[in-house]
């Protein structure tokens, strides 16, 4: 028992339906050749504003009650999950606060005032607490970037459809961050017979550890170039994940650039870092997946250029 | 009346649609908002092979006689060209020659071989001597890249299926090197009611002045980031294009760059700049387009990571 089951995600996936890309699979003989199984991968990041964050956004803003949405809600990510809530809230048409670090890309700030959310800009380490005091003043509803059912429920859609489109899997590989999109994954694999591999940058390996030992660790506070996996599980993924007997398996900073460069010269697509991760995490543990038919994430495509231009020389 | 007809372009798509995909449809709000169109983008960057080349090589290898099929093709194209005519002789059976310019690059020559091609290397300036001498010796049929009937009659099907797919257009918008491509598209949309404008790099213009003096001009001679787009009109696009009053607009190399940067960013894809131009195009043209339906062929995704890292940063 979960506290996020199967149903929910169908019924995730009936309420945001109607606002998401169903987005495309993608294969290729090359990299099936490479891995020595058969990869579907779920190109998420053909999604709503890039990324699979659309999907649980979405699902949880349309899950308000009448109340809240009339409130308002709040987060602070700048990242995909900022505009992924920026997004949710102008369907319903509820008002959106997204606070942002100072210094945080103009690009990325754009974007999320581009959707109609207010930004509002706080030193780092005072981002949780201004969200806290704005939510006393104002009574906003948090939409946590991953340590939410509703939002837990939207990542597993991704899954859904995978299933649905190309049939049964043995196994799902997905990146791991905070483990929302991993907890989704999880609880839909398990309802039909499949098991999840996920997939995190060995410099952050605190879900890896974590799940190993029963153990929830703090994010371990490094970088990666996987930039979306920096978080920490969260009390409800590390429940999730761990109840399930999801796997982690590691990948090297390098391994990610190649398996992004692979990504572009062979499925021409653009995929971030964090979503790259599946395919180097295929590479570097094929034993793992040989024979298999496997489905394989790309979380989203959104990188910033000059950085991509950097490893591609 | 011309020399290829609508009828040869549905006879070559019931030909090779078992071979080839069925390229997907993008589309980008932003990017609408950003010409002033609804603009559908046919992406043949994901076609086999990477490019619209394997369809008109394609019908043309199947299109040959049994006594030219044993005999086996010969092409002299190290691009594009050379590795979708190897993908269409291992289809077939064919036994395929692809000679290349000695220092082509590495990468290269192994995806043609990949197919099962047979490589002749040759100084650039002896290519075509040296097709000529192993056609008399062992009388393979050429497979010219555009000067071909089959061949552009093959790549028109990619217009046939981006109308099937999104309906009526006003306009599709290709690029023009040596016009194959073009050539088919125009045969497509005007049988369709529809028009073509095909975009051109400023820097080897001979497609744009060629058909606007009624005059077949040799390539420039000059570089191009788009470096699909080098060669010159042959007799049968340029006396097609002619016949069919299809029009040549120009981009700057820096405005296909920027094209290419946008597609990453918005599409999330890999698009080579020949392709990018289409995007190019629209841009620096959006008065011609205002208020359209507008298709535009992504013709291909094969890019030098290298050189594409150098563009970004």
């Amino acid at each position: 028992m979960t506290t996020v089951e199967y149903p929910d995600v169908t019924e995730a996936h009936r309420r945001i339906r109607g606002h998401i890309h169903r987005t495309p699979v993608a294969t290729s003989s090359f990299i099936d050749d490479l891995v020595g199984a058969e990869v579907f991968f779920k190109c998420e990041n053909l999604q709503k504003v890039g990324a699979f964050k659309a999907r649980g956004a979405t699902n949880a803003v349309l899950s308000l009650s009448e109340q809240e949405a009339a409130r308002g809600v709040i987060t602070h990510s700048s990242g995909n999950h900022g505009q992924a809530v920026a997004y949710a809230c102008r369907i319903r048409g509820v008002s959106a606060t997204v606070v942002v670090p100072e210094g945080a890309s103009t690009v990325k700030v754009e974007a999320i005032r581009g959707y109609g959310a207010d930004i509002v800009f706080a030193p780092q380490p005072e981002r949780e607490q201004r969200v806290s005091d704005l939510v006393r003043e104002h009574g906003y509803t948090v939409i946590h970037p991953f340590n939410d059912r509703q939002v837990i429920a939207g990542q597993g859609t991704a899954a859904l459809e995978l299933f649905e489109d190309v049939g049964d899997l043995d196994v799902v590989v997905t990146p791991i961050g905070g483990g929302g999109l991993a907890s989704g994954t999880s609880v839909v694999a398990s309802a039909l017979g499949s098991t999840v591999v996920c997939v995190e940058p060995e410099i952050v390996d605190d879900a890896f550890r974590s799940l190993r030992d029963g153990v929830l660790y703090p994010a371990t506070g490094s970088r990666s170039v996987g930039d979306g996996l920096l978080t920490g599980l969260g009390p409800i993924t590390f429940e999730i994940l761990s109840s399930l007997h999801t796997e982690v398996v590691l990948v090297s900073e390098a391994e990610i650039i190649e398996a992004m460069k692979t990504l572009m010269t062979r499925l021409k697509l653009v995929v971030e870092p964090s979503g790259a991760t599946v395919l180097a995490g295929l590479l570097r543990h094929s034993e793992r997946f040989k024979g298999k038919r496997v489905g394989a994430i790309l979380s989203g495509g959104n990188v910033d250029l000059a950085m991509l231009g950097d490893h591609l020389r």
